[in-house]
């Protein structure tokens, strides 16, 4: 039984690398996915790794490096080769616990090669600390902006800026959140336009869909 | 059978006099019911009052009057006692289509006493125009948040003001809205402190509760 | 009272100028925006109209057109200013009965100054009809994919091309298709990469999102 | 990167504090902003903490303590700075495993000042233990009212009363009860008037409203 | 095609004969069944009928009635066997609202033989309405207590008596009542003991179980 | 604008010829769709149709005709070509307003060459009639159960029976049947082994792949 | 603080003793009650005790029994009180992952004094299993029926027996379960008559209801 | 008690031996039922096992073996009995995380003695690799599509095939996946023909119905 069936045409057609979703993943599988694909490529980028799945893939991919917060791992090119980011893309969030998520997209979109703008923390609740930073959101391509609870922050971005924001829900939050489903809700809702949405703690997704509006931008 | 059973104790235990929710209800059960408590008490308050109820009421008792934006279908009292109104509750919509809603809440909290400031249409897609009203705002014993689609007034309101703010959530909006029920779900997780929620398009429950508050400050 | 209020710094805030939602609006309310936005504008937009809105409207304003299909009620400019359209946005359906929302989508983004290209009725269960249209596809800046009943059409797309979907959930369907909610929450949850989503039969929101990102790739 | 965005203008806008939400907030970021808070103002409060949480802040804020039964974990003022409480809350609970969420926001309202009346375990199974309170009741200037399970216990406070009536649902229960949901919805729907309602467990939040409340009727 | 397969054996096998639920029956297939059915047992008795069904049956059979509340249309036996009621069976309603469905489950009750003792409008916003009728309850074999809107009745009443409760959740409400699931909700997580719930505006259905409780206990 | 994408393969790829759902479609559109399938195959087949859209395709199409139970308006070929029915289906329900559904699947399979046996109101209230069809159900290649309110009669049938049952849960019932979701959750968390689920009320469906298993037993 | 509040007067107003629901109490709360009760009473009866509760317990009570299976946590009386059961009530589930909810309604009934026959993994899959059984129903005054999955158990007794069945969703199941909801809509829905249902899971209120009708049966 | 009633029938009325499901059964419970099938059949199967499990019955079974992908548990035949497995079934999943549910399916099929073609990971992101797969698809009896997160797969199979697709949702994915329902609902609402649905992650329903279909076309 053969468990994974590479895509090996994917980057001609749709301009971005295969990407590893590790969560739930078996051991033996993640690492064999690893290796086939680093002596493929040459590099190597997963999300949702647990620091356990870290220490497996580091044993074979001593490269392998692992951010806590964003819990990407990846293994970077060998022969050090380098990418200049290009374009500008915001990301904001509500709260601090919303920065896990916030740092997937981030990093997401850096990898693929794009300029990434942090605004964290400013939230609803105190909107002059949103309104202060005005002026970066629309110097950006595009917004991502994450938000648990009642995720209304992206409601306010979106009437604030020109360009497309894309609204990450994040699970933060308690009772009646629903994982994160109150949030998503509120941002299909939205009464400001130019929004759009991604599932429940999709950084990742987020960070793909802004890379491909900042590369359409900056062609 | 006896179809209804008044709280001829209801003024002295809560300080409110009952009042009529007029939907669903029988013509002749409503036309008994307005015609006891007007016997009773010299005046009557009902709200989600059709037209045709307007009419049979009017029939049997001319003095009343129904607004057809709140749907309130009132009898004011016959000798013209006259009410100060007391204190101050701002009302506060996201769009021109949660009037109906704001108006049953203005016009409750009116007519058990309360004096109202309206402050429509400043949703927060255009966050200018309810920070150009946060004095406003302020200046209220308490604040009445209407909002139906993702309704993010509610939390934008919280973070601005020191006073309670009572959300309510309506059923405008189309799709994901699911009735009112995302913008409920959206005021209850908000990340903004002092909000507390009301049923979906409970204007009277507001008008009601907020005058409470008003009593309380101006007491 | 003053119903509505209109938000005269939108154009140049956002790039957008304001669009009416009709549905619901009561008759007075309706006919007095639409005059009060032609005056400052010389043109207005409004989406969801019924054909007796439209009547009512004529009346005042008899350059007033309505597209049964996509229910948009728009006054064109009376001075017969002309608009260049650019770039390009492929807007798609799944089946015939998606095309009121596909072009409502499609009419706004023109509205907006985007060129765009229908492909309609290519749903998944004959996944040739799609794989034909590949090419169309990925000459688009944008691609807006609508579908109801199990909306798997935008994960198809999603993997077929290079630039971002906006996937539209309709209410097409029946049984469980929850009013749109399966489409929606197939469309958030998809194995494809580039999807962001917008509420259950909002043609309006996507045509708007596609045209800003048009317009960044267009610059 | 900042992780937090501390509201230095909150105690002038709202006047309250800010408070922390240790849930789920890494050791790192939350001994960060005990001290920081602690540095600026001499006192902090946060709310649903841990045993752990309490230890590791206890190292660097000595004074810190912590409370099992609410989570509430406090630093006090160092220099003995006492505060007189003012007014009246009555915080009432249905049963015995709804004191963890009475006692937080009991003890929130006494953090900002507020007297409180503890009246608890009298659920409507048993009917006459709540009216044996009603007194209490009356003398309070808003009642906080705590209820799993059903939930029911909002709506008979609510009838009792002239004040108003802060409904927490809690997540006690099971089967159907659906975390906290059912008794939510119950309290949303509640037939009595002057019932408003906050998040599933949201202790904090009711005793923050319930203060708000409580100042304006003792000003 | 044969449309109904009519279950001869159910009067011996349950003590109960067939009734006919009459929503939604075409014509043709309603006046087959009252017919076949009166052909068969000399009486008849339907459910949930409309005015027109009545007018249509009573075509057929003039001695077909109807009553508008309970919408219960039967035929009663011609030669005037009559029936002496037994035992005693409570019904209580929290408002007026939902008296059809209390009426619903009281002729259903009587229609099999059991005495009924009605109780209407006792709802817990007004708990000495209900308190005053303590010692009828407890005089009954079964309560059947119906309640819309957040359903609280049923616990404060399984709290009073020593009998089984069988609670009724009605649809009567708005928003967030979920069409009378907020109310089956509420009594299906009761802090009481002794209650068992029917389905949503199901009348008939705790007539038929209270029945069977009271034939128990009168035997 | 072309509104229809005829896929013309389906018959080479699936076995089956195009059907058309009639529910929602514009009548321009309906009678084209008619039109164009007639002409080029001899005959149409079309689902969930209404009288006026018979009346419609009548006018063109004279040899169309309309059952008004199951809602299938088709066009017969005009040449009298007949078809030999083989193999045996079984469609079982649980009352009578099942019926309509039933008789969607039932002609459906007619109409794809296969024979059926219509067994119905056998539900399991009184299960002696269903257990009287034993033998009956025995002799099919598959069942079609079709049940409403709680759809239990398709675990019993599962366990009677050697061959595939395809449950079909209807929108028959009211409160808590939550237009039929119920009993396709009952149906889908079967105890019984050999049930598959099609959505709400599609009998067309269940038509289809009965057929499609009929096919291969008779092959 | 007094954590409980004990209702002394629930014997003489109930006809039933207090019960303790084990369940998520504090451990100092848990033994504290079990001696308060025991030293009042001479007995205690709990329900959802864990063997960390049962050890705790015993310690102070060394009379305390544990039964792993239904997780009754009781003292019996110290003098040997002996009881003689009455009546019959029969208990019966559809599977053996449902005997432990059975087991704590029938241990309930028992301890209430109700004799109890049990009728164990007669689930609908195999129907002959059950009606083997449909003497020993009839001769019971009650059935509780306990069934997870898609709970159709009860329908089937219902149609079987002419006396009341309570019916228990049990959380026994996975995927579309729900936790059991999906039972307990299937019980709510049921086809046949005198079925009303209790939470999720909940034994001991089917127990507890049970006895009331066998007590009422046999008086 | 005893705790379990063997269906010793079950063979003759269905054509297929009992399966243990073993899944939260207590370790005495499990034991003995696998000892009694054990000598009553000579082998014994079941699924959702732990590796726990296994050993506990590998100590009185030597025989039995564990499968860690499917968490089958079975003990093969003493006696060396084989079997020729006949027909074919193809299981295709989305993706790797899909397959333990897919090889529950398999097993489970191979046991019941029918032929399997696997085809693994060709979700519709990527829909050349399911193309590639068309014909392998075509020669098989029935398709069982195992698919977690947005479950599209099921569509674009039930468009390109003859043969009965057994869709299979899994609770692979995260956030508003809603731990498999969203993948349900998406299968229940598929536009292609031919597709019916099982549980969430129910490998084993899904093999069990296409050993049914393999049969009969094998017959």
């Amino acid at each position: 039984m053969e468990h994974a069936n590479l895509d090996f045409d994917r980057q001609n057609r749709t301009g971005f690398p295969e990407v590893i979703f590790c969560e739930g993943k078996p051991d033996e599988f993640l690492v064999d996915i690893y290796k086939k694909m680093y002596d493929r490529d040459g590099q190597v980028f997963g999300t949702r790794a647990t620091e356990h799945q870290y220490n497996i893939v580091n044993t074979i991919l001593p490269d392998a490096s692992y951010d806590k917060i964003s819990r990407i791992l990846k293994v970077a090119p060998k022969d050090g080769r380098s990418q200049e980011l290009i374009g500008n893309i915001a990301v904001v969030t509500a709260g601090t616990a919303d920065i896990p998520v916030a740092e997937e997209a981030a990093q997401t979109a850096e990898y693929f090669g794009s300029k990434v703008t942090r605004v964290f923390d400013v939230g609803v609740s105190g909107i002059h600390r949103l309104l202060a930073n005005t002026d970066a959101l629309n110097q950006a391509n595009c917004v991502v902006a994450v938000a648990g609870m009642e995720g209304a922050l992206a409601s306010v971005v979106g009437g604030l800026v020109r360009v497309p924001v894309i609204a990450v829900p994040t699970s933060v939050g308690y009772g009646a959140n629903l994982g994160g489903l109150s949030a998503l809700l509120t941002m299909i809702n939205s009464c400001a336009n130019g929004i759009s949405v991604v599932n429940i703690d999709n950084g990742y997704g987020a960070g793909y869909i802004a890379t491909q509006i900042n590369r359409l931008a900056e062609r």
